[in-house]
């Protein structure tokens, strides 16, 4: 008994996309109460050399993404990257939603041990479950947190229960 | 086949508290180089109402060994909160990873069936396989990534490979 590899991605990455979603109602919300433009909070950064907000979606996005297409040998859909607007970020949302959800539990079983090739890492070989214990997974909160962390340096209310559902 | 609860724990947070030491060694040198006092960075925020870096690393460390204290029904040793150097805060990762390093792989058999009680969140009872899932992995993660961010808006060179390690 142990946690399966299904459990560890789409649901996992399910719940970060949803938070991600109540984060561009909170900086519409915010946005109109301050009366600025919300492209300025998309296009926010913590630091010039930085990702912007919509780069954090982008990387989150991308992130769940291809960890199924990896562990399960198929391709994943491509996006743009062009992203302006929070409506354009709730689409890209929108299309990684339901790309997860194309995926069963039985999709998921024995990818524990598929050999993952990392790319632009000297390219790493994992078996699945290491490559979702040490890359997946972190680098996916890294891109939700650092969602949550450019809105909060701009000023606007999200909280922890935002981020942990 | 799947996960083990072992490896979804000790090892995750052995690898964030590294990261962490990381940060601490580049805030150091950050501080060298521009002639700054390092307890700057170490209460720097990313919003007045949001913990400083020093509370980030209060957190993350909190978040692992209550995990490992919860699942394995023990007590883990109490820390008071009160660090306020980078040398305080390496010395509290050094007490947590000498905790965690104190767990072998039978200490976390069958905790995936453990009912464990979230405190603060009305007492909700989650089995320990969820409880990692939906509370202690993305919580540990929240709090490793905002000290980063922190680093970063304050311009410490940090990237994206000492948070992956």
């Amino acid at each position: 008994m142990s946690i399966s590899m299904y459990r560890l991605t789409v649901p996992m990455f399910q719940r970060g996309l949803a938070s991600l979603k109540t984060y561009l109602d909170k900086a519409e919300a915010y946005a109109k109460e301050k009366n600025i433009d919300p492209v300025i909070l998309v296009a926010a950064r913590l630091a010039p050399d930085m990702l912007p907000f919509s780069g954090q979606y982008q990387r989150a996005t991308d992130s769940a993404k291809f960890t199924l297409a990896r562990l399960t040998g198929t391709d994943a859909p491509k996006f743009e990257d062009n992203e302006k607007t929070l409506d354009d970020l709730r689409e890209r949302l929108a299309k990684t939603e339901a790309y997860l959800a194309s995926f069963s539990t039985q999709a998921l079983e024995g990818t524990e041990t598929r050999q993952i090739t990392l790319p632009g890492r000297n390219n790493t070989v994992l078996s699945g479950d290491e490559y979702v214990a040490t890359f997946a997974l972190p680098n996916f909160y890294f891109h939700v947190t650092t969602a949550h962390a450019i809105l909060r340096n701009q000023g606007a209310p999200v909280g922890k229960r935002d981020y942990l559902g």
